[in-house]
């Protein structure tokens, strides 16, 4: 199929992408939209003044209410957009809902319930083992029965374009006597796949890895802001807390699950039997061959190949339900940070860097093991599109601020920003 | 004062207490209400009635609005209230508006935004050391310097009353080779205290101790239902997730924390000297003087002391925003299992049993370890009221339902069930 729109062919944003976001046209209010090459098109009026029966699902300015209506109307929504952007009959009608990229602002895309954050690449979980617990084998013992998580902070997951200020904590070097309190020394990165939930599930309802696919809207692009010296000072028993919890950036747009079709790729080959619950069924496999790169103020440093993670997003599914917990509509698991075999495939500064131990060169000669104030990164991604061609993920980027001033507590901005 | 109404004297509801809930009257709809003895006061129609300023924000059918409207509105409805139910003159205005307790179906008190659970009371985390660690040291490095915590998953806070169903998952015991998945075997309860936060915070502002009264509107008792065998397979290293996420139960009633006002008491002295960003101040000590009971199908088997709690808090919050977090109307931090020093004085069947190895023998002469099947669990806690009494704390109950099939994956009760 080809699409009127002059700057979809080829751009990664073609009529067989059509991910979806939140944008605010210049004076209006924020409206949910779908991406078309450079140009945005404004969903709830098209749909609206062809009179859609799903019209009043897309007037709240956020994606929920489109989530919650389930694969159905994803699939009517999607079915008319294609028309409406391919069939030139339709080019009169749809032309003046269509907005330059350039001249609007784009919003967090869905309200947040739960976020649960994954490990799912196997080198990442070795790589970080090696550096977090060098006297023990590298995965733990329940690592390849069972995909590891834990729960983030929904209320600080932020769009992409937020600035993100270095976060104070306590850390305690080891050799240092005592923990103290300041700004995080070691800023991190991790690269990941975020998954969008749907409709959701009821209270004691478990989700098969069959579920997949009517449970999940689509996918966005993450980046987990870590602070590797307040993290390892504080996740003895209970896990990631403050060392994550400051930030986590996720793109502008949400590409939908049904347009990743030729992405889907077998899984790793599993070294250890997976329980039933977890199975692949190698008719519908799960792994997505999504290709991340990262990018380090302009110099891309890495390109974390997500195909080579583990467990795939529909076992993250089954496994995060498998104790009968609900999904709701918004509700956001990641993979954790993706991490190739390759020196130059790892999702996070700490990998790349050896745990600071052998810096990354950039484009303009400066060196890096973590982020320094005011450096800039940003995460793609590209897929196999269905129409032959490749599909550019919704980038996620973002700028370190320098931490607020711990004596005083108060920002150094003024107390504190709006998101 | 005295309140007219004649349940109210002695009930540990009277007109110093006034918790705040939601619940549906015959035939209605969801409203905002306050406890005073056996009744409930439809304090959205009550404020409605007298054209009070603040009616708008109770017409939501949950306390979210009233949550983020913060302490001047808060102080300004409680002195209402007050008014409204000592004052003989107001009763013919104000009856009409009180239901029985016994007449209307309490619900969900509010939407919960993000869930954090802290580790905060000494006598648990050590008493788990133990269990779970035995070869090490029984409180973590980093305990006495930071109130350690995680992120639990908001979409399961469910209110007193919900039936748990018995969770499925992992477990793999010392003695057996390979894990399996099914019906949790120890099954636990955790007693807790919760704190329900306010107007919140900005992305980036560090909130101190001194902010707490400000941001925190109430208590609620929680039951952070524990399947342990879950656990302790999955929380290295990323800490709780399965063995939580399927029910954390709150109390339909939050307390308002000036109601509080007498039970502040100085928490435990400080072994280790605390960062100044934890500081306690002395002029302002926020240990509370809750003693929590733990009736096991009826049987009384522990009193937790709240006030025995290492942290406060004050010191929870200012930690959970340590690194610029920010807080929302509606999050809910609790402090973790509530343990005192005795030996009936546990927060968790886990500890009261000796990890299963001495029974628990209730009234009527059963014995337990850990929960079975139709166990009912109910907590309940007193604190010192500001009239010279006792408050007493709205309970928090729930009963053990069986697992669901693990080998259909469907619920036993059609797949699931509401909220």
């Amino acid at each position: 199929m080809t699409s009127w729109v002059p700057s979809a062919a080829g751009s990664g944003f073609d009529v067989d992408h059509l991910p979806y976001g939140v944008f605010v046209p210049t004076g209006g209010t924020p409206v949910v939209g779908a991406r078309i090459g450079d140009q945005v098109l404004d969903v709830a009026a098209l749909s609206w003044a062809e009179t859609a029966s799903w019209t009043n699902i897309l007037e709240a300015g956020t994606l929920n209410p489109l989530l919650a209506a389930g694969p159905a109307i994803w699939s009517a929504v999607r079915e008319f957009l294609s028309v409406a952007l391919t069939d030139e009959s339709w080019r009169g009608r749809v032309e003046r809902h269509l907005h330059r990229l350039a001249d609007v602002q784009l919003r967090m895309p869905f309200q947040v319930a739960d976020y649960v954050d994954f490990y799912a690449s196997e080198h990442h979980a070795t790589a970080l083992g090696r550096i977090f617990r060098p006297d023990s084998e590298p995965l733990p013992a329940n690592w390849k029965h069972l995909p590891l998580g834990y729960h983030g902070r929904a209320g600080t997951v932020v769009p992409s374009g937020t600035a993100v200020v270095r976060p104070c904590g306590q850390h305690k070097e080891s050799n240092e006597q005592w923990p103290v309190f300041g700004p995080s020394r070691r800023l991190d990165v991790e690269a990941e796949v975020g998954f969008v939930v749907g409709p959701g599930s009821m209270l004691s309802q478990r989700l098969s890895v069959d579920d997949f696919a009517g449970q999940v809207f689509g996918v966005c692009l993450v980046n987990d802001w870590s602070a590797r010296d307040i993290q390892s000072w504080e996740y003895v028993p209970l896990g990631p807390f403050l060392g994550k919890s400051f930030a986590t950036s996720i793109s502008h747009w949400v590409t939908p699950l049904v347009a990743l079709a030729d992405a889907r790729v077998p899984p790793p080959a599993r070294s250890v039997p997976l329980l039933p619950y977890l199975a692949d069924d190698p008719a519908e496999p799960w792994g997505l061959d999504i290709v991340l790169t990262i990018e380090w103020n302009g110099s891309v440093v890495s390109h974390p190949p997500f195909a080579s993670t583990y467990y795939t997003g529909a076992q993250l599914l089954a496994q995060l339900t498998a104790n009968g917990a609900c999904v709701r509509p918004g509700d956001l698991f990641a993979s954790g940070t993706v991490s190739g075999p390759g020196e130059r495939q790892a999702g996070s500064f700490i990998e790349l860097s050896h745990a600071g131990r052998l810096p990354v060169v950039l484009n303009d000669g400066t060196v890096r093991n973590y982020l320094q104030d005011g450096d800039t990164v940003t995460i793609r991604a590209s897929a196999p599109g269905t129409g032959g061609g490749h599909l550019r993920l919704g980038e996620v980027t973002g700028t370190v601020l320098p931490a607020d001033d711990p004596a005083t507590g108060s920002g150094a901005l003024g107390g504190g920003r709006d998101r």
